[in-house]
């Protein structure tokens, strides 16, 4: 699991402002993709490559992403 | 729908590197909250209230959340 140092403040700014359920927070990023691909597992591939190659930094980030079937 | 100025960014630097089949991008936050509470229904209560008060900046974002049962 990768340090996240902004769950952290996050946790206590909560815990400030009155919830002490709060037991843990993680703060990441979130990223729909709208795209034109005839087969789930072409977009799967794709995606995957994308991550690795722009949108995740590996150093800091771990990642994952679901592919979901939209119109057309 | 809130102005995305990043996901223009990404959908460009996506189409640079070679996927011009990614139709356009949104980039926004994901916020794990891991919570002690005993009913859904307070948890998500008591979750909405967080995103107004401070996870959310209304002005340039929108929120939404899923609560999940887990252990206990």
């Amino acid at each position: 699991m990768v340090n996240d140092p902004q769950g952290l403040v996050v946790t206590d700014a909560l815990h400030s402002l009155g919830y002490p359920e709060v037991l843990g927070t993680r703060v990441g990023k979130y990223i729909r993709l709208e795209l034109a691909a005839d087969l789930e597992s072409t977009a799967a591939k794709r995606v995957d490559e994308m991550c690795r190659r722009l949108l995740c930094n590996g150093v800091i980030e771990d990642y994952s992403f679901e592919i979901a079937a939209g119109m057309s």
